[in-house]
C-alpha cells in the first residue's frame, strides 16, 4: 500500500485526490493545502484524510511514501525538490518545472535517491491517445507528415503562465509520446489582449530533421471549444476529435501516391502525385478514466521500481519546447534551436 | 451590353463563362484556350460563343469591351497588361498576378488607359463575407482581437504555385475586405513532402500596429475538410463555416471583459478579466451565387466608371503579403516587414 | 431543515442523494436498499447517513420529514402508500406508478393528509426545456403545429417496463409541460427482437382537438445517441438537441404563410403557402444541474405548503398516456382514447 | 442509339434531360411540356431538340423509341398507357401512378407490347443506396431488427399529393430494393397544418411477418433538413446519412447479444440481453451521380430485353403501401393490411 500526500487542492487536486482515493494499492494519507476553505472541502468528502495549511509537516511525516504537487507552476521546482529529498516518489502537475534547468536538477536528483520521478502528462493515458500510437508504431499510417492540433475555447485567463504553458503543453506532451521524432527548433507568434497580461492566442510550428512539420494552435479567448489533431502521413491519416462522444479516432485510409520513375520530362509534378481514398474507421477505444489509469501506472511504477511513461525525460523535452517557443513568440517567429533531444 | 472574351478555360474558366452568360448587360463573346479539347466543351454549351487557341484573336477584336483572364498565375501579367493596352476592361483570376511589383505596374497601366482592373476575389461577394463586413462596420463586434482562419482538405497539389498561393489568398482577400486594419508583417512556415515540390502545408501569422493578430492555416493534404474562420473580438465573436449549408455564420455574445479599475491591488489579472456568455445568433444570409453577383459589380463598374471593391490595391496588399509569407516560410518563420498599406 | 429518507440506491438513486445531500434545507438522514452492498457504497460516501435494508425503519423514524422512491416502478405506489400514511412529503421516481388508477389514489392520498406528493420529472427542470415554456407562454412561437420528439440509443434493455415507459416517459412529461392542449387520444407501434421480452423500439402518436400532432420516438437498440425534439409552430420553429453541450436551444424564424384572401381562384394551395425564412437564435441556457433545481423546488413546496410544478396530476396525465399506448402498440396501432385530461 | 422523348420540363425534368443528354448510347430528341416558357429554356440549353406543348406529337413520332415522363402523378397512368400503346419504352418518374390497379394495368399493358417499364427510384443507384443492399446480401448485419427513416426540412407543399406520396416514397423503394421482406400492414398517422390541404407531416410504421418493424418520418415543415436511415439488425447496424458529404454510411459493429442457455433461472432478461460494442467503418461510396447510373441501366435494359432493378414489380409494390399509408392515416392509424407482395 502506497500511502500519498497531495499538495494543492485547487481546480486538478480534486481530481487526484479523487482517482488516488479509488487506485487499488494506494492510499490518500494527507491533503495540504494554504486555504482552509479548501481543506474544509476535502473533509466533507473523505473524512478520514489528515489535513494541513503547511506542506512542511506533510512531507516530514514518515507515514507517507509519494507525495504529488498540484500547484502553481512556479512552486513545482521547490517542492519536488524538498519531496525528493525526504525521500518521497513524486508524481507532479504538468508542466514539471517552469524551465528546462530546474527540470534537469529534478531528474537528478531524483535519479540520487533513487525515486520515481513522474509528470502528470494525462492524455498519454487515455485511450484514445494509446490507439494512436499503437497505430504509429504498428507502421500502418506509413511515414508521419505533419502534426496538427488545435485546443482553443473560451477558457482562464491565467496570469502566471501563459497560453502555451496552459494548454500546448498538452499537445507537446501527446506529440513527444506518440511521434518517434524529436523537433530540432520552434517558431512561435502570440498576442496578449490584456494589456500588461500573458499571451492569450499563439500559434507554434515545430520543425525537425525529418520530412515532417507540427503545428500547435491554442486560444483562450474562442467562442466555440475545438480540440482537433490532423496527423497526415503517408499510408493513412488521423483525425482525434477528443470533443466526439465515442468516435475520437478516425483512420483515413486516404493520400497521395508519389511516384518519380513513371514520367522523366519536365512537368514532373502532376505525374508525380496521385490521389487515393478509401474507407474511414473509427476504432473502439478503451474508454477508462486517463487519471485512473495514470494513478495505477504510478502505483506500478513505485513498486516494481520503473520509469514511468511521462518520466522526467519527456517532462523535460516538453519543457525545453516550452521555453523556446515563448522565446520565439516575444521575437515574431523567429525560430530558436532546441537542444538535441534523445528518445527517453 | 459589354462584350466580353474570357482567356483560359480550364478549372475556373467554367465558371466565368456560366456567370458572365447569365449576367445582364453582359454577353460572352469569345473564348481562347490553348487546347482544342476544351473548345470543344465551350461549343458544346454555348454554341454561339467564337473560340480561339490564340488569345491574341481575342485581344485584337475591337467588338470585344472586356477581357478575363483565367490562366496561370505566372502568365496574368503579360496577359492582362496587353489587354490593357488593347483598350480592354480588365478581370484576372486571383491572385493578380505573381509579384507586388507586377501589380503595381497593372494598376498604373489601368490607370493609363482609363479602365477597370478588377480581380477576382470571390469569397468578398458571398452573402457571409459581406454580412461579416457589415458587423465589423457596424461597430457591433467592438475592437477586433484575432482573425484565424483553416482552409484544409484534399486537394490538388498544384505544380508552379505553393499552397499560400493557391488557399491562403482566399482568406488574405477576405481579411482585406472585412478588416480595417493593415498588416505590418509576416511570419509564415510550411513544409513540402514532395521532395523539390511546393510546399502543400504552411501556416501564416500577420502581425498588426493594433491589438489584432491574424493567423491562416492551410493544407493540400488533409483527410477531412475544414474551411472555418473565427473572428475574436471585444464584444462578440463570429465564426464563419462555410462548409455549413445554412448557419454559415454564427454570431456568440460571449467574451471577456477587462477592467483595470476595480482592484488596483497586486494579484490584478485575477480581477481584470471576466467572462461573459450569452445568445448565438446565427443571421439569414443572401445566398446568391458570389461569382454572378461579382460579375454584375464588373459590369456596374465598366458602366459607371467606378472602382471595384476587389480592385488592384486590394490585389496588391494580397500579393505583397503572400511574397512575404512565401520569403519568410524560406527561412523557418523569420518575420519579414511589409509595405506600408493603406486603405483603399 | 427537512430531513429526508431515500429508498432505492441503485442507478438513480445515487444522483437523488448527491443533490438532496447538497441542497440547502436538506439533509439526507437515512437510505435504505435490499442490497447491503449498495449501503456499503452510500457509507464510503456519506458516513454520517444512517443506513438499513428495511424501507420500514426508515418509514417509521419520526425524524425523518420526507421520503423520496427510486425503486422499480411496480413498487412506487405500495411504497408511496406507506410513505403518505405514514406522514411523510414524497417524492416519486418517474413514472409515478404502475396505472393511472393507482397514480389517482396517491393523488388522493397525499390530499388527504396534505402532504407533498412530487414526482420527478427531472427534465422539466432543465434550462432547455424551461426555456421553450417560455417560449410558448410568450406566445412568440405562435400555434403549435407538432411536437416530434427523437430519443434512442443502445441502451439497457429493462426487463419490467417496455421503452416507452422507460424513455417516452421523458418527452411525455416535457410535453405535459411546455405544450397547453391535451391529448385526445394516441396510437402507438412498436416490437420486442427478445423473444418473450418488452418492446424495445416505439414510435407514439398523440391527437389533439387542436391543430396539433405530437409523435415521440424510443428506441433501445440504436448504434448511434439521438436526443432531438423538433416544435413545429405557426411562426418560429425550434429544434432541441440535448446532446449539444451548449447550443441545446435553436429557435428559427422560418415557417409558412397561409393566407386564404390573396387569391380565391381555383390553383389554391400553390398562392396559399408561402415560405419564410430568417435569423437562427439560440439562447443562452440556465446550465444548472436539472436534479439541483428540482430538490430546492421540492424544499420550496414542502415549505411554503405548495404544488409542485411536476405534481401528481401531471404524473397521471403521462401515466395514463403510457398506459394507452401500451394498449395500442399491442393492436398494431389502433388508436385509444385518452381520459379527459385537464390542465393541472 | 435510343432517342428519348421527355414529357414533362418542370422540376425534375431538367436532371432527366441533362442525365440523358449525356448517357452513351441515348440521344434525348423531344422534350414536350404545355408552357412555353419552360420550352424556352430547353432551347437556350439544348438548340438541336425538338419541342412541342403537345405530347401526342412526341408520342406518334416514330423516330422516337423511348419516352419519359415527368409530369404530376395522376397523369401518369394516362400518359404512360399512351406510350406503351405508340410501342415506346416507357421509364416513368415516382410513384409509378396513383394507384395500385393503375400500376398493375400499366404491368400488363407492357408485358403486352414487350417493352420496358422502368419506374425513377432515384435512391436505388446511388452508391450509399447499393452499399446497403451489398451488406445486407452479403449476410455481414446479420437478421434485419429495424428500418427506421427521417426524411424532412421546409419543403414544397405540394397541392395533389400528401407528404407520405411525395417523401415517403423514396423511403418505401430504398427499403424495397435493401430489405429481403415484404410488409404485410401499415399502420400511419398524420396531418395537415393548411386547412383543406393534404397531410404535410405523417408516420408510417410497416409491420411484416418477420422480427422486423419498419418507420418512416415525413415532414415538409421542419426547421431543419434531416435524411438519416438507422437500420438495427443482430450484428452490425447501419447508419446512413444522405446529408453527409462523404461518410453517408457507418457501419457500427454494435449490438446485444441473446443468449437464453446461459441462465435458466427466474429473471431471465437481465441475463438474456449482452452489450457488444466496436469499431465504426465508413466504406468508400462509388459518388456517380445517380440518375447518370440509372439512364445507363435503361439503355441496357432496353437493349439487352432485360427487366430493370425498378420495375413495375417495385413501383406496384410501393404505390400498394402508400395506398394503405394513406387510408390509414386517415382513420388515425388503425392498421391495414397489404396485398400479398412477393420479391421481383
Amino acid at each position: 500500500m502506497i500511502r500519498i500526500g497531495v499538495i494543492g487542492y485547487g481546480y486538478w487536486g480534486p481530481n487526484l485526490v479523487r482517482n488516488f482515493h479509488e487506485t487499488p494499492g494506494m492510499q490518500v494519507a494527507c491533503v495540504s493545502d494554504l486555504r482552509p476553505e479548501r481543506l474544509a472541502v476535502v473533509q466533507g468528502r473523505y473524512p478520514a484524510v489528515k489535513l494541513t495549511v503547511n506542506h512542511r509537516e506533510l512531507l516530514e511525516d514518515p507515514g507517507i511514501d509519494a507525495v504529488a504537487i498540484a500547484t502553481p507552476v512556479s512552486t513545482h521546482f521547490d517542492l519536488a525538490t524538498a519531496a525528493l529529498r525526504a525521500g518521497k516518489q513524486v508524481f507532479v502537475e504538468k508542466p514539471l518545472a517552469a524551465t528546462g534547468k530546474q527540470v534537469e536538477r529534478l531528474i537528478e536528483a531524483a535519479g540520487k535517491v533513487d525515486r520515481v520521478l513522474m509528470v502528470d502528462h494525462t492524455f498519454v493515458y487515455t485511450g484514445a491517445v494509446r490507439k494512436i500510437r499503437e497505430l504509429v508504431d504498428s507502421g500502418s499510417l506509413g511515414d508521419i507528415y505533419y502534426y496538427d492540433s488545435t485546443r482553443v475555447n473560451l477558457g482562464l485567463f491565467q496570469h502566471d503562465i501563459d497560453v502555451i504553458w496552459d494548454l500546448a503543453v498538452h499537445d507537446l506532451s501527446i506529440m513527444d509520446y506518440v511521434i518517434p521524432h524529436r523537433a530540432v527548433a520552434v517558431s512561435a507568434t502570440g498576442f496578449s489582449h490584456v494589456t500588461g497580461g500573458r499571451e492569450n492566442i499563439a500559434f507554434l510550428t515545430l520543425f525537425f530533421d525529418d520530412p515532417l512539420i507540427a503545428h500547435i494552435h491554442v486560444n483562450w479567448l474562442a467562442p466555440v471549444k475545438i480540440r482537433r489533431t490532423l496527423i497526415g502521413a503517408s499510408k493513412q491519416m488521423v483525425v482525434y476529435d477528443d470533443l466526439e462522444q465515442s468516435e475520437k479516432i478516425k483512420i483515413y485510409d486516404k493520400g497521395i501516391n508519389i511516384d518519380r520513375r513513371r514520367d522523366p520530362a519536365e512537368k514532373i509534378y502532376e505525374v508525380l502525385v496521385g490521389y487515393r481514398t478509401g474507407d474511414m474507421l473509427s476504432p473502439r477505444l478503451d474508454m477508462k478514466e486517463a487519471l485512473s489509469v495514470e494513478a495505477a501506472h504510478f502505483v506500478g511504477c513505485v513498486k516494481e521500481h520503473k520509469q514511468p511513461i511521462s518520466d522526467g525525460g519527456a517532462g523535460l523535452r516538453v519543457v525545453q519546447i516550452l521555453e523556446a517557443a515563448s522565446k520565439s513568440m516575444r521575437q515574431r517567429g523567429i525560430p530558436i534551436e532546441l537542444p538535441h533531444q534523445g528518445r527517453s
